[in-house]
């Protein structure tokens, strides 16, 4: 069994900038896997300590249960000893829990547990289910992703039952409910993460949060770490001086019921040479007018150079589009 | 290929009561064959023409794959020649895709295709997404499962381009955007499945629904198609009177965000000895209360006697538990 001590330690080491990776595919729609490693590479030397694998962002519900495994590997392989590797789980219990036996053969430390997507449930049957796998897998964290609203006292019976949960992912966008939650059930007894990323990070933290989920982070680790280390100051200029910087980019995602949520982070690692902007349906592509508006949001970054600098240059010094469309 | 005359054929069998099967549980938490195949030859015997195997009523988020292939060979053996069988599929498109085929070897016609579940999708991504498993299918009637509000344009698109796209089941709450899309659509061009049971079917057939899917129907089909027979007969009263004669029961199953949907009608189930009244987490069962209330409604139904007249008779009269709990 894992003692209380450890818990605490891994508590601790949730309280960063969790990275939610991207699924990068090649043309054949496959996995991606070189372009796969050199994203997590990126985020591990941009100062990265903790990484989702196959959560919302790696586009979870595309993936089939082979190359699941297949990420799960490779990620735990190459982050392991230089991060925290989160995996995310899902579907039926017994489903969801293989997956977290197979993520802790691999390596990982802790199960992300995405939000059941049965249409009908109930409190009792949410802590049921997560009181299960917590149990099933002792010696993983559990992070349950919370994207429905739910009462604190749900959470604080499962904390109760399974010393294992040491953290909630919070993506309910009402910061007076998240605050009365970490209330209800402890400030101090898990480790509480914004998972709505950037934007609603620093409301989350004033309620409460100690760290936050982040998909942009993929784009350039440096911000998110910076935001991280601002709201962990109370610099609260430079938190909003960051939030403004974020905000362009967030809004394309949020938009349209989060529709290009994803799509626009792979077209932006696209227009940096990082990974073909394929997406999976359901999901689609953005559109070219979307496209131009990310690489103006990138050039003010400094990463790329925006579209008007590479007209007045001329079309043989643009920025290089992405290998694999 | 399958011809049009056959798809106009498949279609008009469509326009009835497609009744969802339930999935009864064993005492072991597995499968409960037995149950689930006396289920299945009551609503055969009850007249009912069409039914879908692992829909939402059946819990389809808590099957395994293995558990998924089980029911389906169970019910295609059982149902095929008698009542036309529609298999629920979902996930990512691959796995869709495998249990199509799978669903299609067994002898199922059709396939509701459960709504994506992605939390980040698109109208395009969503075209995609049916468009890809309907042409990898082309003998299989498709039938999507909009449980989200979808511009018609993309319905019409996806039934140009796939001449097995022959019905749809539509699940939004909303009869004035439903009798829209109808129009939009084309009201002949497609069956108009209403997604949302006996309460909304009158509502939905104004707009042009002309076949409703059920999950009360499993306890007493008589209900469900008297229905159909006074919505296709025009009959006003009749509508209205067996409309109040389900809403007792069906309230129960909507309220507090559907969490009761399935086990409301397990309970129901149970009490007429037909199967355990076990669900699966995150799906709870009923309180002792509810379990109460429904024992009434069956008795209002003539189904089962009421508790009041079990009190007056005695316990040794009392009507029998469920076997399996």
């Amino acid at each position: 069994m894992t003692d209380e001590v450890t818990w605490i330690a891994l508590k601790k080491r949730l309280e960063t900038v969790i990275a939610i990776t991207v699924t990068p595919f090649d043309t054949a729609g496959k996995i991606d896997e070189q372009g796969f490693t050199r994203l997590i590479q990126r985020l591990l030397d941009g100062g990265v300590k903790a990484i989702t694998i196959n959560g919302n962002t790696s586009e979870f519900y595309s993936l089939t249960a082979d190359e699941w495994r297949q990420l799960v590997r490779l990620a735990a392989d190459q982050a392991s000893g230089r991060a925290v590797v989160i995996v995310g789980i899902g579907y039926d219990l017994s489903t969801a829990t293989e997956m977290g036996r197979f993520a802790q053969g691999a390596g990982a430390s802790g199960l992300m547990v995405q939000q059941p997507v049965h249409p009908y449930q109930s409190p009792a049957g949410w802590l049921e289910y997560h009181s299960a796998i917590a149990k099933a897998l002792p010696e993983m964290a559990i992070l349950p992703y919370l994207r429905m609203p739910l009462s604190g006292r749900w959470i604080a019976e499962l904390a109760d039952r399974c010393p294992n949960l040491i953290a909630v992912k919070y993506a309910v966008a009402d910061p007076l409910r998240f605050t009365e939650t970490v209330r209800e059930v402890g400030a101090d007894r898990l480790s509480w993460i914004c998972g709505l990323a950037e934007p609603w990070a620093p409301f989350f933290w004033l309620g409460g949060a100690r760290g936050f989920t982040s998909g942009l982070v993929n784009l350039k680790p440096q911000i998110s770490l910076d935001l991280l280390m601002q709201l962990r100051q109370g610099g609260v200029e430079e938190v909003l001086r960051i939030w403004h910087q974020v905000q362009p980019l967030e809004q394309l995602r949020a938009a349209d019921g989060s529709m290009r949520n994803v799509s626009v982070v792979k077209e932006a690692l696209a227009q940096l040479g990082l990974c073909s902007p394929a997406v999976r349906p359901p999901i689609s592509r953005v559109s070219e007018a979307e496209a131009a508006r990310i690489g103006e949001i990138l050039g003010s970054w400094g990463l790329v150079e925006t579209r008007s600098q590479r007209q007045r240059q001329g079309p043989e010094n643009a920025v290089a589009r992405p290998q694999l469309q």
